[in-house]
């Protein structure tokens, strides 16, 4: 029980803890006015979800030698931003998805308008929760609030989604990833390197944890995209790189991918090699 | 020409030419993709509008001593997030509006999808405008991002739309007060904020600011709603304290809620006093 896979999965599952009950304490209060608001933004954020974007800034804050508890704040503001963008994507004039996380999206069990609401509600709160952030510096959080309002926007999230919406049926290799790029791989890289301001890491371990991300990031939608086999076959998948590469290419991408995450942090140094045992973990299910 | 009246007209000119001019380089380059979403986000802030919020902001700085330059973003920041609750609060599924300021309303323009995410990439803009004024430091950015999302969070602009979706056909009076605090007031109070945080206003200054502002955004309401006569005996309008209060008793409120405004300015000292003049200028359709 003592060997180093024993070790990660208990510190994963300290962190995760952390992060749910960060979430539960950020988020507003059901029982205060309005409502019905805020139990749906509650709804869209406390549903199980694997929080890797908190967790990977978590991680690198702490293996930068930066208190948990500094970070913790910034690290829920990002799982509120995903937990909008799903929100948004989700909706009728967008992706129309009845269900999220195995539950019905936010817009079959609150509405329409509530759902919009919520998303908008829910990326302006991760704003909120930065700049009132109680450890964290002026500098720190003016470098926050840039970074992700530039990873929301129209070259990041906000910009896939729309990507998305314009994707032609049979898309290049290199629109897709393009479009993961912005759908998921800024975020991810967001996630490290919140966790390095927070932790005022040097610029040589800011690069080092960006190219760790960004490669999580594609290797994050190679498998997500293996796991659509089935939607695809059902005629019900939207833009998937299954249908452009074929399955053994994908899966070696995304080996390969993962492969160059970990060399990544091996460049990084000694401080950050160490998050390559974490990296299998956090993907547990795609890598099982 | 040379009279009090000709010398505020001109400056209020002066002011708006700026707003234009500041939003014009600030919002992202149609030019640059993702062309589409650009150009809503151009045609969102940059219609037609009164610009009376950064111009708030604007005044109230320069009053105190601020360069104009120094508080220029953060008041087209205002001007942003206003677009950005328009565009969404006239989706199909809120308001449904086909126009606004006398032009096809975003959705109606660009379609459902794109005015979503023009909605929500105007507030993150709003942000990312804050985090990067050149001539703001670190502690009036961070201020001025926690009052901004306050200001748009479910005690602010979200929760007065979220309000209005669920007002009663003949809602009270109480009822309404709040809804329009949340729905105007509450940017009209920031926007004095936003100057007197860029001016490093000393704390009574800020208090007599905000009773101006609070004031001002309940003037301008009552004016909106007396504007809404034709809709309402066409049996077009919503929510109006027009219904509730009779035509003379709302312009009563009106005019009473302007006087107590300028009285405010006068409270705060001979800094503040001057801006009472613009007042009416900027109200003058609302007050000829």
């Amino acid at each position: 029980m003592t060997e180093p896979l024993a070790l990660e999965r208990n510190r994963l599952a300290v962190l995760r803890d952390l992060v749910e009950r960060g979430l539960e304490e950020l988020l507003p209060d059901a029982g205060d006015p309005p409502h019905r608001l805020h139990a749906a933004m509650r709804y869209a954020v406390l549903s199980p979800g694997k929080r890797i974007r908190p967790i990977l800034a978590l991680l690198s804050a702490q293996q930068l030698g930066c208190p948990l508890a500094d970070v913790l704040p910034a690290a829920c503001a990002l799982e509120m931003i995903h937990s909008a963008s799903l929100v948004l994507d989700d909706l009728p004039c967008m992706d129309d998805a009845d269900t999220r996380r195995g539950q019905p999206s936010v817009h079959v069990r609150y509405g329409e308008d509530v759902a919009v609401l919520t998303g908008v509600a829910l990326l302006n709160e991760a704003f909120a929760v930065v700049s009132r952030a109680p450890h964290l510096n002026d500098a720190a959080k003016v470098a926050m609030t840039a970074l992700l309002s530039r990873t929301v926007g129209t070259g990041g999230l906000i910009g896939g989604q729309d990507k998305d919406l314009r994707a032609a049926p049979e898309p290049t290799l290199g629109f897709l990833s393009q479009l993961h790029h912005e759908k998921t791989g800024v975020l991810f890289i967001a996630a490290v390197e919140v966790g390095a301001l927070a932790a005022g890491a040097s610029p040589g371990a800011v690069q080092a944890l960006r190219v760790f991300a960004r490669e999580l990031g594609l290797a994050f939608q190679a498998f997500d995209d293996l796991d659509d086999e089935a939607d695809l076959e059902a005629g019900r998948a939207g833009v998937n790189m299954l249908s452009v590469l074929g399955r053994d290419a994908l899966r070696d991408e995304a080996a390969r991918r993962l492969s160059d995450a970990k060399a990544a942090l091996v460049e990084g140094g000694p401080e950050l090699a160490p998050l390559g045992g974490y990296v299998d973990l956090l993907f547990r299910r795609a890598t099982a």
